[in-house]
């Protein structure tokens, strides 16, 4: 592909036509960056749930479509936009689907994650508005949440990537840019988990284990994963949970999972909701004694509202959560990065599926019957 | 009243004998204290919301009833029960509404300021079951929210009271018990509001006016009181609100008080619900920017849960509460009353009225007509 920049390049890419369809995997066209954007080669990029969501419900028609999905995605810079000096082709990355400028009002302040060069319309284009992505019959197609990994070839801008080193296995790094850090941080950096204390984990997905292993590296002297799918358990075992609790299948006269938190366990310190499940958003912040605190993960459809008790929050309960584990996404990326080369973080028990571009499609059926921790699309070379 | 020890006391008391019904001021009898008690005659007693909450809707029937409200008290031990060493007759106390032992789990537990001592059952009856109150026909009356402070004498559990300084005002320092406690320590002590934030406090009574006083303390730059009674704002004003706004009279174009903060403010740091108006917490939260932190501090009604949009809680917005301002009782009531003593907290500000206890009913229908901030019942001497 040397010689490409400056150019359109026509490669493969998974388009989402609509909510509710199966994507095309297809030969598009991919703009060369302008300035202060980079062109990379995507070589790997996980499959997240908040993918399916969009693909699945739209979440409540944020996004305009044709579109191309994929934010857990790692690869290498192909060519750059005038005046980007900070990338050079060959690079490797990992994209940042909320920007990090860190310059901006927002970048500066420490009590949140956002950048002003992020809107809810940059997740669908690039800054100055427009798409770097057509149809072979010059149609334009549009980002999800910023990234566009799912391609080939994407482009970025520079707000929105970080360098990593070259050292690592981008097929397996890629995980770190999104259910890592998310179920890591909110663990480590948003709830800050107290050594010997009690917790819940909803949901065992990637998302949910990574919060069982940060759980575990605080010193958790309880993990309890919560899920309906019994095939997950002796998988979050792996990660740190020390029991595990199908919500379907309580003991006798126990009719919630909350109930069973209370009685059982005097109420739990800590819970984080990873599904996006109003239902399971509200057992959880039932599931604390007086003094813990409910972080919410998962992304829940847009509009339903969660109905909390406001007596639990007089009482002490606490409600927050947060996106990217509450990190600035430059500083939980190389956290976890640094732990990952140092050999503390174990990627490759999060992998159980590796798919090529082609068949993209079932790996996203797989994540709907709930038979995969994390599935990589792996990118040819 | 001297030579009652060991013996009851006939006296005045405000009893109420069902939610929706005016008090009967009538004589009583008061059992004299059993081991680990002490009986006090009150001299203050300021009436809260949550009392008047108690009276016309009971929050969804918890407390038994005959029974005597009234937790913002103080007054002057009249007679110890066998074994108690730390208070003597004479000496001057408030009543703390959730008990404080400093011996158990609980108390012990800087996470949470609850004590096991105290339970759902003992705000209505002493530790050991029983009352001390009856009518002169000999049927038990019980206790709300575990004071009986309007009664001109009370009996309470030693965990259950803090001494203090015989030279202060009786009449005054009552309030520090309740809404001084509850508004200030929410501001300083929960949220812990920052130099130059934005803040506002929903509800202008003596709650949200302590909360009022305690971020001006803190050096928010924009305090904001929020009440439909637009009578309440010159008051708000001295207290240290730098604007007040009525959610029924917004400009033109603005549907709610959350969209208004949204739109002019960008959002507020810090917002405080001080009424127990499931709609304003709503309103409170919504009102936020993205790190901002909405405390629930009202007493809202029992069994009604606050429809809450959990994406705010993904882009950082967080939802807490306390009672007693998250301080432990006694540190609270203590902190406080130091301020009082050094002449930093004008408590004066505060008392729009003094009845007489016959005249209580009068209290309560002020208050429910929002014409009061705080009417503090005076006992005779």
């Amino acid at each position: 592909m040397e010689g490409n920049a400056g150019k359109r390049i026509k490669c493969k890419a998974a388009v989402a036509y609509g909510p509710g369809q199966p994507m095309s995997v297809e030969d598009i066209y991919v703009d060369p960056p302008k300035a202060g954007e980079i062109r990379v080669k995507i070589v790997g990029s996980g499959i997240c749930r908040s993918d399916l969501h969009i693909l699945d419900t739209n979440i409540a028609n944020d996004f305009t479509f044709p579109l191309i999905m994929g934010h857990e995605g790692s690869g290498v810079v192909e060519s750059v936009g005038t005046g980007v000096t900070a990338f050079s082709p060959g690079d490797h990355i990992i994209p940042l689907w909320i920007p990090n400028c860190q310059k901006c009002d927002l970048c500066m302040n420490r009590k949140t994650n956002f950048c002003q060069t992020g809107t809810q319309e940059t997740m669908n284009v690039m800054p100055d508005g427009t798409t770097r992505f057509w149809t072979l019959d010059g149609k334009p197609i549009y980002k999800s949440i910023g990234c566009a990994a799912f391609s080939e070839y994407t482009v970025m801008p520079i707000e929105s990537v970080i360098a990593i080193d070259k050292s690592v296995d981008l097929e397996k790094v890629c995980l770190i840019g999104c259910c890592v850090v998310t179920g890591y941080g909110n663990v480590v950096n948003v709830a800050k988990v107290d050594r010997d204390s009690q917790v819940a984990v909803f949901g065992l997905g990637a998302i949910g284990l990574a919060a069982i292993m940060a759980a575990k590296e605080c010193g958790a002297r309880r993990i309890i994963g919560v899920d309906i799918n019994e095939d997950k358990f002796p998988i979050a075992a792996k990660f740190g949970a020390t029991e595990c609790v199908n919500p379907q299948k309580l003991p006798d006269g126990v009719a919630t999972v909350e109930q069973l938190f209370q009685s059982s366990y005097g109420g739990l310190d800590y819970t984080f909701e990873c599904v996006g499940n109003v239902r399971a958003i509200k057992s959880a912040f039932e599931s604390l004694n007086r003094w813990g605190v409910c972080v919410v993960v998962g992304l829940p459809p847009r509009g339903t509202d969660v109905p909390i008790n406001p007596w639990l929050l007089l009482t002490g309960q606490k409600l927050t959560g947060s996106f990217y584990g509450g990190y600035k996404p430059r500083e939980g990326i190389k956290y976890l990065m640094d732990k990952y080369m140092s050999g503390q973080l174990d990627l490759d028990l999060f992998v159980t599926n590796k798919l090529k571009l082609q068949d993209i499609n079932r790996g996203f059926d797989l994540m709907r019957k709930g038979e995969t921790i994390r599935t990589v699309i792996v990118f040819d070379k």
